[in-house]
């Protein structure tokens, strides 16, 4: 699942795994952290330090789109930032779009404005009357009804569903049919959308469930970890 | 990194990677709408379809606390969703408390409250004077000066950090100072904490940044795919 070809300076065609896919922009921040600190080479054990990630499976990462590190000297900081952005597409800015301007759809629309400059939020529906036409941080509430307009006029690909459970999938056939091909769904439901259309689910019921263990583990023989 | 002893019946050990810890509330959900449709048997590879995981990943993770499916039959529905809750202590009430009444942390009080059973909010803290001793959908909102006290006297270990980046390392140093184990961490900010708790992070901009990919992707070879 959730592979794309990806033409690698033209050269040559690389599918990257999902799984990997979520990694790179964890990759990305520690290239950030390190270039801050003044570091330009860059090893798999340094940014394994960095990340949490076992240097064997970064290697393995930064293979599938033709790691250009020396052998025994590391990554260019540079380099390998500009070639995951590119590959990630982040070469060029992303408009995107929340339906449902709650509290969390509103409490993601501030935290986006604050501090994504690839990736912004221009526009965010509801179907409260009280809240179409208002202003979050500088970005207007449209209605539902205007939603599909405005999504194609804008050429928006990217949404972030932050509605109730049983509005999602209604939301997402109307993004998927304006253009939508990648969403970021709050709602706890397995939303169903074509083959060409990436759903990733942020449920916090599911990360709860999996904190429980450590919790448990807090009594005997815990030991805890982090994940990026 | 996130390893913990699990206690099989008391008659063997096992150490289960954060990883699977992560997949084992995606395969409890999968199970409740196998079982929702009377299913009572389910092998790996329907676990595959409702997962997305696949059926090798998922008899590798059952096996790590001794999988009791028959071969060629399958494994046991009812009892997999007892040995998985077991494992991750969900078989008791776990009380957990929220960081910061802003909109995010009210709307993830709202949705804990609305949804879950097992682990419940039930104290929310603030720094801010009109909040505090306000009432999100039943849950008081405390003091930060208060929360010390709560967290100890109630005995809560899980916690959600919904506070501005400036403010969550202060945070979370007073929560595992008070017995807190294990963290969900939405500040966009690497916490620092003591070997014995665990932090799951989850950042807002990684997500986008991941979703660009296949956003780049729709122009050309899209393919998407689901992640649990």
């Amino acid at each position: 699942m959730g592979w794309r070809r990806v033409t690698n300076d033209g050269v040559r065609n690389v599918r990257i795994p999902s799984v990997t896919v979520r990694r790179l922009p964890v990759y990305l921040r520690a290239l950030s952290q390190l270039r801050q600190r003044g570091v330009e080479i860059v090893s798999s054990a340094e940014l394994s330090r960095y990340t949490g990630y076992s240097s064997e499976q970064i290697r393995k990462d930064l293979a599938y789109f033709g790691a250009f590190g020396t052998r025994g000297v590391g990554y260019s900081a540079e380099l390998l930032v500009q070639r995951i952005r590119c590959i990630l597409g982040l070469d060029q800015p992303i408009a995107a779009a929340i339906v449902g301007a709650g509290h969390l759809g509103t409490a993601l629309a501030r935290y986006n404005i604050a501090r994504d400059r690839d990736i912004r939020v221009t526009a965010i529906f509801d179907d409260d009357p009280a809240k179409i036409g208002l202003s979050i941080d500088g970005v207007r509430v449209y209605s539902a009804g205007e939603m599909q307009d405005v999504i194609r006029s804008r050429q928006i690909k990217l949404a972030i569903v932050a509605v109730p459970e049983g509005a999602a999938q209604r939301v997402v056939d109307e993004l998927v049919a304006a253009g939508v091909r990648a969403v970021l769904n709050f709602a706890p439901v397995n939303l169903s959308v074509p083959d060409d259309v990436y759903v990733q689910d942020i449920d916090l019921s599911l990360e709860l469930q999996s904190l429980a263990y450590y919790v448990a583990g807090a009594a005997n023989s815990g030991r805890g970890g982090r994940h990026g």
